[in-house]
């Protein structure tokens, strides 16, 4: 744990804010523990949980913070025996208070009965709610509802200490994206160029903010396979965002030919995806519904797709029907935050506003937010272009399509498994700010980035 | 899971060990799961169960090899809805099969009343554990800690796809240390030669064996920060391993000065350590007490610290008195296999022999392994020298050395917080290899490695 990192004049004003929003009633946050990985001596790096962050502004294992009307009291285990032997000189507790910006207790003396929760991620720290509440945490009562609404009205506006958590993250994504285009080259291993892209994290005190995907199947979504060679003609697709030492995260894809040029049919394709983009960035700003961003993003494409003879028909309609859906299955985006799908923990209560909820239509029932948006949110903007073949292969997927779907001009882009392309967006009074503008993203300038 | 990683003969092989071991009776080893980070959907990296992976040579997420006499079984989960878009085609039970070298089936087909188990290390399998066999794994039977020993009996001894399993993760932790040295200058952080080291892995398709230490506070044994600058006359410790592709572990320390230039004062005690890992290797050859090996390191650094004026008095009877503790507090090594300490989830069960316990002396009690050493066996050898001040400064722990330890002579060598020299070995027929030979270790080695 570095001190250095605490911000305990914003974390005091996020319990300030949570504390109004229950107005008296009590809650805690469990920091959470770093599970075993094959040994209980050898464990998973800590991640604190995103809520005890946010309000704490350190990670500290296995510690509870106890908010109640003005009294916020952060409760940590002491030093164990032998921890100065193992571990060196460990933070006292007033260290600990002046980085929290709060008193701090020792762990065995937090009184927990009656008090609002949030579910913890990790099995271990349900057990500690559970003896500390007395009360499954895994069953939440109408107080912990209350309390997860309070957090995430808190959350979802990032104020100035996340805002610039969120662009320091958003710094190693874009150095991030830049070692890996010029560590690409074909022969190479898509490992190799992950290594590039990890590294300059690691350089940096940062972590990738999730599973890292580098690869030539960008028709695999969640390909975590790493050991495809990477052929000459073949894009290759890396969604690779950095966590900031303070845990925010950064989340873009980008799409590149391993050669350094696109072929023609690539070109073509690549800038039909990144005018779905450039149409989801312009309908970003205060008021817009994220699920219209999403349709924008659905429309751009599809009128692509057209121009490019792969759909036949009236662009409204194939969007209205879903089609675009059968090579953009996926949402727009998401919130971004101190969780790449921020506040997911919580589920859709979290990324739809109240009364809203998911579609049943394929394609738009895998969109993971839709709220109006407001200055400070952050999302992603991440439309794309996939040949799934569980879709396209699926004769109850395509029927959506019918004939106006021309397999005949599709088979002219066998070379485009895959392209997505992502940045994160910080919703602003009048607009957006694309926070990752610096990585490269038109054709020409991803070619002069892998080719230089 | 790439099933090219698959060992299907000798998995088959270790499976017909165990069974003849248990004669008879029925064990289930569950491959465990990947633990959220911070929400489900962002899990950490899959790791399983070793000893799952011992048996069946790959990693397959929440399955179970059922062991009974001739009959190995292996049930997996079959994809779930949606697997085929998000994570493209997955391989058939039959691919499996073919990998595990045994049938598989569907995991509900599991009847798994009356078997022996091992508890896994995490909750979530726990759960899985208690569901399928009707009661709580946490408190282990009879038959469950006879399937714990036959297991100990069969992963104790490397057979060959083991044994390359370990060379291949020892070529990665060369790379890793050779990468390491050469990213090193004072002025850089420790962040730097982290990522360097560990860029080093990913390119392989590798990954850390433990938490890498890589930090110029040597004396904080288990440091885990890395953000500390490195300073001209700072040593480097770094205490690093990769893991193979396989789920093999590497764990290697090598202590530089981030100079390229030892002082007088480092060289005259890097060459106590490394004098004390060479009398600890020269003991290790099949028929030796690992507790002897051990001793042998404490004998030499005791005399080499006797050579240099931080101890007088005779060398055996500080050893006997437990003085060396006070600058080399750990064992000598543990044993090393898929686990870096090998099989620690089974406690000292594993380390040692029956019949041996714990030293209650300070510095004894925390060696990992009191076993006679045999062929095929695997260990770590890597004693050290450190001023920790929790030591140091305790009047109770120093008793033992009393007017034995000159500290004005300590004083002199300020500069050397932290030195430790670690290799893997492997315990052959007539004596040892050891498998990490190719880093370079001798002062003028190092430091030749640092500066080019």
């Amino acid at each position: 744990m570095d001190l250095d990192l605490a911000v305990p004049g914003a974390a005091a004003a996020r319990r300030d804010k949570l504390a109004a929003a229950l107005g008296g009633r009590r809650a805690l946050l469990f920091a959470g523990q770093a599970p075993p990985r094959n040994y209980p001596d050898a464990p998973y790096p800590f991640r604190a949980s995103s809520h005890f962050l946010y309000f704490v502004g350190l990670g500290i294992e296995r510690a509870v913070l106890d908010v109640q009307g003005d009294e916020h009291t952060l409760y940590v285990e002491p030093p164990a025996q032998g921890d100065a032997l193992w571990h060196g000189p460990t933070p006292g507790l007033d260290d600990l208070a002046r980085a929290a910006g709060c008193p701090v207790r020792p762990l065995g003396e937090l009184r927990a009965e009656g008090a609002a929760t949030i579910p913890a991620v990790d099995l271990a720290t349900r057990s500690q709610q559970q003896a500390a509440l007395g009360r499954s945490p895994s069953t939440p009562t109408d107080a912990d509802l209350a309390l997860a609404d309070a957090i995430i009205a808190c959350r979802l506006i990032h104020d100035e200490a996340a805002i610039a958590g969120l662009r320091e993250a958003a710094e190693g994504t874009t150095a991030a994206h830049l070692a890996g285009m010029r560590a690409t080259r074909p022969g190479r291993r898509a490992f190799h160029v992950r290594a590039a892209m990890e590294a300059t994290m690691t350089e940096r005190g940062m972590t990738p903010a999730y599973g890292s995907i580098v690869t030539v199947h960008g028709e695999v979504l969640h390909d975590h396979a790493h050991h495809h060679l990477l052929s000459d003609g073949d894009l290759l697709l890396a969604d690779v965002g950095a966590e900031s030492r303070g845990g925010w995260a950064g989340d873009v894809t980008r799409t590149w030919p391993t050669s350094g040029s696109f072929s023609a049919t690539q070109r073509a394709m690549y800038e039909v995806v990144l005018g779905a983009q450039r149409a989801a960035l312009a309908a970003v700003r205060p008021g817009a519904r994220y699920r219209d961003v999403h349709l924008a993003a659905a429309r751009a494409l599809t009128r692509g797709l057209v121009d490019l003879g792969v759909f036949r028909g009236d662009v409204d309609e194939l969007v209205a029907d879903g089609a675009h859906a059968l090579f953009f299955p996926h949402g727009v985006g998401h919130l971004l935050g101190l969780d790449v799908h921020d506040m997911e923990d919580l589920g859709d209560r979290a990324g739809y506003a109240p009364g809203r909820e998911r579609s049943p239509q394929f394609g738009l029932c895998y969109l993971r937010m839709d709220r109006d948006l407001a200055p400070g949110m952050a999302v992603t903007i991440e439309p794309g272009f996939y040949q799934v073949p569980a879709i396209l292969g699926d004769a109850e997927l395509t029927a959506v399509a019918g004939d106006r779907l021309d397999r005949a001009a599709l088979g002219r882009f066998a070379d485009v498994r895959g392209i997505r392309i992502e940045d994160d967006v910080l919703v602003t009074l009048d607009g957006h700010e694309v926070l990752t503008a610096a990585i490269p993203k038109t054709a020409g300038d991803v070619e002069a980035c892998v080719s230089g």
